[in-house]
């Protein structure tokens, strides 16, 4: 049987799991929000950001006081101080698939992201969705050889950040100049979201080794 | 007379300081790099990031040894849990000061920023350098008041990057994609800089009210 504190401290991890995925979840909706020109999406990301920083707000209290009140030592500390990284790093992700929602919604109803780099985009979407789901399962599992898959995805999204400012600086472009800025923010938070959700893993690699992985 | 505990925790301030003006001779070194196509500058910041980084991770180290030996409450605790915090904002300024210097090396010996633009990219520089200081002094005098000034001057930057937008997209503009790629790039991370500053003062807000300032 499990004493009160690991429940607490197992639930700061299910807390944790929790948030990840919503920012999964918005990091998808808005991907559809800048290709599909849906306001609705767009607004459901922008007012969805409030619950997962509400759970953020409420994952660092409820650590805080278990630093404080049980002053635990070795792993459990470890746990909690990761925890509380983990879930700035996850916070922030969420932060970025508001910022995308936002380029969206400016936009609106003119299409943000021009047709020819639909496709790119879209692949930039499913890799943050997906790198974003592997996070989450990687804090639950805390499987260090799939927490190590992420550096991979992430080598996907720089390839195709590549691809994208590639198309901007073709001769061909005629998409203007102020596509070109949506464009090149857009593509800055996708990476930004993945390099989060990388330092995430590598900090449950940490956790797990204790061996601390260099992040930029 | 102060304990060894005291003096660790004292420790740990005075190096927060040390990374903060760091990473403002950085992000002002940047700044030269960029609209002086200076490249020994933008060596200068690029392998200067290392420092920030070493700098970086003793803390860390010593933020964490403090917490697993000591057990500290209350204040104590939230000094350390609030330092830790803080480092990691800072070394963040470290980076975006680096990204900055690889744009100038990148685009070497073209200008990344051309002619009409450098005004308010050197004021974007001289308050980017000036927030930093700002908040590496407010680090160490906890003054709530000087702290609570640094939102303005983010206001400040706020401002100065919607007139850079607002240059991109004159029908004037004659720079190109590459450039105007560039420039939105380098906003982007003096923008982040002087959050990740406000962030910072944010905390040290919290260390002596209590009070959390909330953090989009």
């Amino acid at each position: 049987m499990r004493d009160l504190y690991h429940e607490d401290l197992d639930g700061i991890t299910k807390s944790l799991v929790e948030i990840t995925r919503l920012a999964g979840a918005a990091v998808g909706r808005a991907t559809v929000a800048l290709l599909d020109t849906d306001l609705t999406a767009a607004e459901a990301v922008i007012d969805g950001d409030l619950a997962i920083d509400q759970l953020y707000a409420d994952v660092e209290a409820r650590a805080l006081t278990l630093l404080a009140r049980q002053q635990p030592v070795a792993s459990d500390l470890r746990i909690i101080i990761t925890s509380l990284r983990m879930v700035s790093d996850v916070e922030r992700m969420g932060d970025l698939a508001l910022h995308i929602a936002k380029v969206a919604r400016r936009r609106h109803p003119a299409p943000a992201i021009p047709q020819e780099l639909h496709s790119t985009v879209r692949e930039m979407g499913a890799i943050a969705e997906s790198i974003c789901a592997k996070c989450a399962d990687v804090i639950e599992s805390r499987d260090i050889a799939d927490a190590a898959q992420l550096e991979r995805d992430d080598d996907m999204m720089d390839e195709l950040h590549r691809r994208l400012f590639g198309v901007l600086l073709e001769p061909a472009w005629d998409g203007g100049i102020e596509r070109a800025i949506d464009v090149t923010l857009c593509g800055r938070y996708y990476e930004r979201f993945c390099d989060h959700a990388v330092s995430v893993a590598r900090r449950v690699i940490y956790l797990v080794t204790g061996e601390r992985v260099y992040v930029e």
